[in-house]
């Protein structure tokens, strides 16, 4: 019989995430008629906007007519897109439209890009975060190791001492919701430089920064171009969350040692890969993402992502009022949230979910040093964050 | 420095492909104004049928509103979709909507199920065929073995003595354009259950199947659920090169031997790899493949395919009526055709762009069996087609 790849056996997210799903479905079995108020979910809850839409719908009509069909040929991304991302988010940093590529989506951009590495690269994880990178590189059956974050520390990662070859770096973070400042990516650039290590920059949430300190691109430091492969995604951005719409960068100076030790240019390398397993991105939607950087659509893009910053500053001023102790949600739609009493965090979610109704994540899913956290997502509706909190309130207050 | 994966620099398709499209540019350049048949590229000529762009636009507007927008939570695809799917092309084979994973393409999904598999399972593809499913095993470093097939045998592939892992099948084959009866499939379900090996079924081109012949499903095989997954696409069917969608089977009776040589259900493991590695496919473009089997898009859907396979026959009589040796085009939109005079793929390529304008893709892209061989697509438009053959006849008339 055909061996099965037993790396597959040790992937454990879907348990985990299903163990939430399986709580809440209980419990709603269980409480039928109960008003549920959903904080965990890292989807969007605001529809996409107008303008983008409209272009959207002018995509799908041209789709219909012969002279204006489009079939197979952007294995990296229009041209359309890819020239109005370097434009709209690289202006200045000289990154160029071909070392831009147009994906489905960052959870899968950032775990096939480990098929650019030998299978000895060594992975290094902070702990917490998100589990994704984890499961890529277990179903490749690559090495990882840990590298802890402490609350002493506001969980900005300590330098290690130790040599990793491929570091993973979610910032604006999940689960956190922190955003690292620019003197402590430069730290991480330097340590890539020193150690000939590459840093995978998940910069998904970049468009809910409001810190100056805080860059944009991972680009913005000197020497990234050597270093570092960005991700960016239109799925929090623009609602693009069920469309699937993401691009990376791998930049010109990115080199890495082939055979004979001889340098090797990654770009290049990755084009062949690129049209070896995919035939590109649909064109309808990337229609969309580039509409997000229309005008007219700039004010509606950012009226959502505003929206949702409120939710999250909402959300810390109930909880530090009440005295808990929240991370992030100024960077990011997330905010990281001690629990009470030192309880673990499948302890606190299964209080708040049977006592108040409310789901959020057990921090302990994105790594052990997760526990006794939980994360609050601000993607919600403002009724449900509103109502969430008036729930956390009263009961606080009438413990106090 | 951290190292390549050194599979990556033994990619080849990409330059080979690039080839074609360097001497077809640098002809261009050198004859400006020149009028160019093409009849190598693999895309589809028509747009997408109106009940199709009616139902996507439809889609669009869903995501405009707060009431109906849709995000993240069909990893596997929509339940609309593959309950659609079950009920018009696996009707009567008793599939499940949990067998069906729905995708973005099947280049992407016939190169990522190789995860799947132990590194060691070996591989066997026919020569020639799709170069892809090479690239995908050359990127993972898997051991590849061919498996020759004969102009004698009418391109049938000979069942082999030897034990095979893993054997991908394309029929209604890409280049050959021939499609293998039911008698001959069975030959290899029946090699398959012998060497507990699994067929990994390439079945893109099904809705150009007109032989009565010929299954549209792999599942139409007793014992095929065991050891075969089927690949299909809505590429060709409808138009879809541009949009991406594409889906697959995995039998939930379909077991791999894992760790202790425990059984191990590879469609409920696949699930896990597939929430790690994605987050399901663009919903609009689902909207659009439900849509094709609307009552109403059905005819639109069939008049484009038999304007394919007109185009087919109209080629296939023009060259036999040349004495041309002609494969394929009855049951897929290729035909494969043997040179004249004994000329390889290339010779004949450069006199059919060089004295006819015409360009075809030259066999041996396929595999060294494909040399003295080209590929000719049936695609494209019906005046493309008619001029080519017209230019070819004046030619070979002339010469007679």
């Amino acid at each position: 019989m055909v061996k099965l790849n037993n790396n597959l056996l040790k992937l454990e997210t879907e348990d985990i995430f299903m163990n939430v799903g399986e709580k809440v479905s209980e419990y709603k079995k269980e409480n039928p008629g109960v008003n549920l108020l959903n904080l965990g979910v890292g989807d969007v809850s605001l529809p996409i906007v107008p303008t983008v839409i409209k272009e959207m719908e002018k995509a799908v009509l041209e789709l219909g007519n012969g002279k204006t069909f489009k079939g197979y040929g952007a294995y990296y991304g229009h041209d359309f897109l890819r020239e109005k991302i370097v434009e709209e988010e690289y202006n200045s940093l000289n990154i160029t439209k071909d070392e831009i590529y147009i994906s489905i989506g960052t959870k899968t951009d950032t775990t096939n890009i480990l098929e650019l590495f030998d299978k000895k690269a060594k992975m290094c994880l902070f702990n917490p975060s998100y589990p994704i990178y984890r499961d890529g590189g277990i179903i490749s059956g690559r090495e990882i190791e840990y590298l802890e974050l402490y609350e002493e520390d506001n969980f900005i990662p300590r330098i290690p001492k130790g040599k990793y070859d491929l570091i993973y770096i979610c910032s604006p973070s999940n689960p956190l919701g922190i955003a690292l400042p620019k003197n402590e990516l430069k730290k991480w650039i330097e340590y890539a430089i020193a150690n000939d290590s590459i840093i995978l920059y998940d910069n998904v949430y970049e468009s809910f920064i409001t810190s100056d300190d805080v860059p944009h691109s991972i680009y913005e430091i000197d020497g990234a171009k050597r270093v570092a492969i960005e991700f960016r995604s239109f799925s929090k951005r623009a609602s693009f969350t069920g469309i699937r719409c993401s691009y990376y960068v791998i930049p010109n100076e990115l080199h890495l040692k082939g055979l004979d030790s001889k340098s090797i240019n990654i770009n290049e390398l990755w084009k062949k890969r690129t049209i070896a397993k995919f035939n590109g991105a649909d064109y309808i939607v990337q229609k969309g993402a580039w509409a997000t950087y229309l005008e007219q659509a700039k004010p509606e893009i950012r009226a959502n992502i505003n929206y949702y910053l409120e939710n999250a500053k909402y959300i810390k001023e109930a909880l530090e009022s009440l005295s808990f102790k929240v991370f992030g949600g100024e960077n990011a739609p997330f905010l990281w949230v001690k629990t009470r009493n030192n309880m673990s965090s499948w302890a606190y979610f299964d209080f708040l979910l049977n006592e108040l109704n409310i789901v959020v994540i057990p921090g302990c899913i994105f790594g052990k040093k997760g526990d006794k956290y939980i994360r609050i997502s601000a993607l919600a509706t403002r009724e449900v964050t509103v109502e969430s909190m008036e729930r956390i309130k009263e009961y606080y207050e009438k413990e106090l």
